[in-house]
């Protein structure tokens, strides 16, 4: 840090993205992506867009701030309008906006004690109060918990690192509870098996909703996310991009994003492949004597009581396969696996059988 | 607007970008892209990165956080240290965090009244107090205006829309002047012919110089600027990145960066076509009776005594060809005309004698 900087960003611990260590080929199933690449028709259509098919492209002009082609697009396979649709540099952009816009200011910020590391890192950055909403014991959300918070409120679904889910049910319960304040609910994971709350969007104006194109979509590598929300709640966010970075997606991501969902066929697919594999690897998981949590995710999150969490994400990194450990006391325990390939899935179980002897 | 928005944010003017009207075929010379493509290897590089060639590509996988590659890169073009180097999505992000790194908490911003319009935005959006410090009458900024001012002070270096450019003596002595708190020295048009500070850094850790890939490089549809300056300030940048987006710079853009270095000749080349067509434009419209300001950028500043800014911008579109036109008081004279290919200059000049009846 340098002397220069305002303390009010000095005190606070930043996020830790899954490592990235590069002293060797490793099986990673540390960060979430997908083990598949991304549909056919993304490569051309990025090729087209930067010139590498020979017709010269368009990198020298600026991106649409309107984003309004893939906006189109979206809102096409969502059922909504492009007004209701917001597209950012990754979704993480658009939980940041969102903390900005929506708490602060004598809002607090509710969300569950064991989640999406980045929650509390945006709270802090923001200058936000926040309370993080114990889960119960087994890591299920009660929403009786959010009853009349009067807070701003953010919920994974499904959850990470647990993987669970809460029905649509129960985010409408939420949502009733608290007109009164922003309810975002983000879905990064929500097409390996969970209940959207799309259908939530038309009766709450207060429902914003978050996704990615990074893991269902094969395309972590390109930053798109996307909110889907009331109008009113996609001009906030557009407020804030106007006065942040209005290119803030690039031409060719704009377009890898339109000519995915040209094919989105193939990441449906894709996701039914992770599902099964993900079936298949949880009960190997359980046959090893694992407590694995059900999971609605593209991971697993998993302990054993023959092994600590720390040990076996050791044991493992040096036998060439990447799991994500966290140090958080409630979650030491486990692993936070990410289901790859049935191939990369058959790895990780030899390299855990050798490691425990079984 | 919402009814949820903080009203931290709902007060302020946002930031206007160029017009992208799409009712008809625009001679586009309002927004200070490159006429010329990007560099020859910078689409392959794309293609290569999406899988393009045919080779699968990498997109389902997350960026390098570090941005490892492209930074050693630039450093090796500028003869620093990757710890030196910073790169984010378009250098509006860089200046963003700037104002939130490096001002506010008591700390006053000062830039001067006619500029960049994004800094006031930046300002107000991270609620820094500031001060429009005003340009001489010939708009020329005078160092010894910012003589001591003990707060965060950002220059656009040549500034913009004027695209006058101060020397980097005159730079050097505001470091001086001020030297505890950080001098950001906006380079976004420098390699059009003005002295770039970059020699300071080494001996001056307040100065935080920030280019982009958008104008000279033709890659503003890329979205890649970078920031040069001592360790300890690139530090303070990498923390507000690793707290809002650390993976701000996608696959593709990272790989165009790095082929656009490699082939940089081609972009030197570029420039000194710009410059060349800019003393030709210049003179052409001086002969038509316009003031010209001396542009050390890919535009040029112009007014005539003829007929108001406006009127000319309005009549300039009406026949095909977008200008900037800024409705500023001190301004409103004045177009901002970038500065195309000699036959995108040839119909500009053609249009406004057919406006002035020449």
């Amino acid at each position: 840090m340098s002397r220069y900087l305002n303390p009010r960003y000095a005190a606070f611990e930043v996020y830790t993205p899954g490592e990235q260590p590069r002293d060797m080929q490793y099986v990673k199933l540390n960060t979430n992506e997908s083990p598949y690449p991304a549909a056919p028709g993304v490569a051309e259509a990025v090729a087209r867009e930067a010139g590498g098919d020979g017709a010269g492209g368009r990198l020298q002009l600026y991106s649409d701030p309107e984003c309004a082609e893939l906006r189109d697009a979206l809102a096409a396979r969502y059922g909504v309008k492009r007004e209701n649709v917001y597209v950012s540099n990754g979704s993480d952009d658009i939980l940041n906006f969102a903390f900005m816009a929506f708490a602060g200011n004598g809002v607090r910020a509710f969300f569950p004690d064991i989640s999406y590391g980045f929650y509390k890192v945006f709270a802090e950055l923001n200058g936000v109060e926040y309370t993080q909403v114990p889960l119960k014991p087994d890591f299920r959300l009660d929403p009786a918990d959010y009853m009349g918070l009067n807070g701003f409120i953010a919920i994974a679904n499904p959850n990470a690192p647990t993987g669970l889910a809460i029905s649509r049910k129960d985010v409408e319960y939420i949502l009733k509870w608290n007109p009164d304040r922003v309810v975002l609910i983000d879905e990064a994971y929500v097409d390996f098996g969970a209940e959207s709350c799309l259908p939530l969007v038309r009766e709450y104006d207060n429902l914003l909703v978050v996704q990615t194109f990074s893991k269902s979509r094969s395309m972590a590598g390109a930053r798109l996310g996307f909110a889907i929300a009331q109008k009113t709640l996609i001009d906030d966010l557009n407020r804030i991009k106007y006065s942040t970075n209005p290119y803030n997606v690039n031409r060719m991501t704009l377009a890898a994003g339109v000519a995915a969902l040209q094919n989105d066929a193939w990441n449906t697919e894709n996701c039914r492949r992770i599902i099964e594999t993900r079936g298949r690897a949880k009960q190997a998981l359980e046959a090893l004597g694992f407590e694995v949590l059900p999971s609605s995710a593209n991971f697993l999150f998993a302990r054993s009581d023959r092994i600590g969490g720390g040990e076996l994400y050791r044991a493992l990194k040096q036998r060439g396969v990447l799991v994500r450990h966290f140090e958080a006391p409630r979650i030491a325990d486990y692993n936070r696996i990410t289901v790859g390939t049935p191939e990369q899935m058959d790895v990780l179980l030899a390299k855990i059988k050798e490691i425990l002897g079984a």
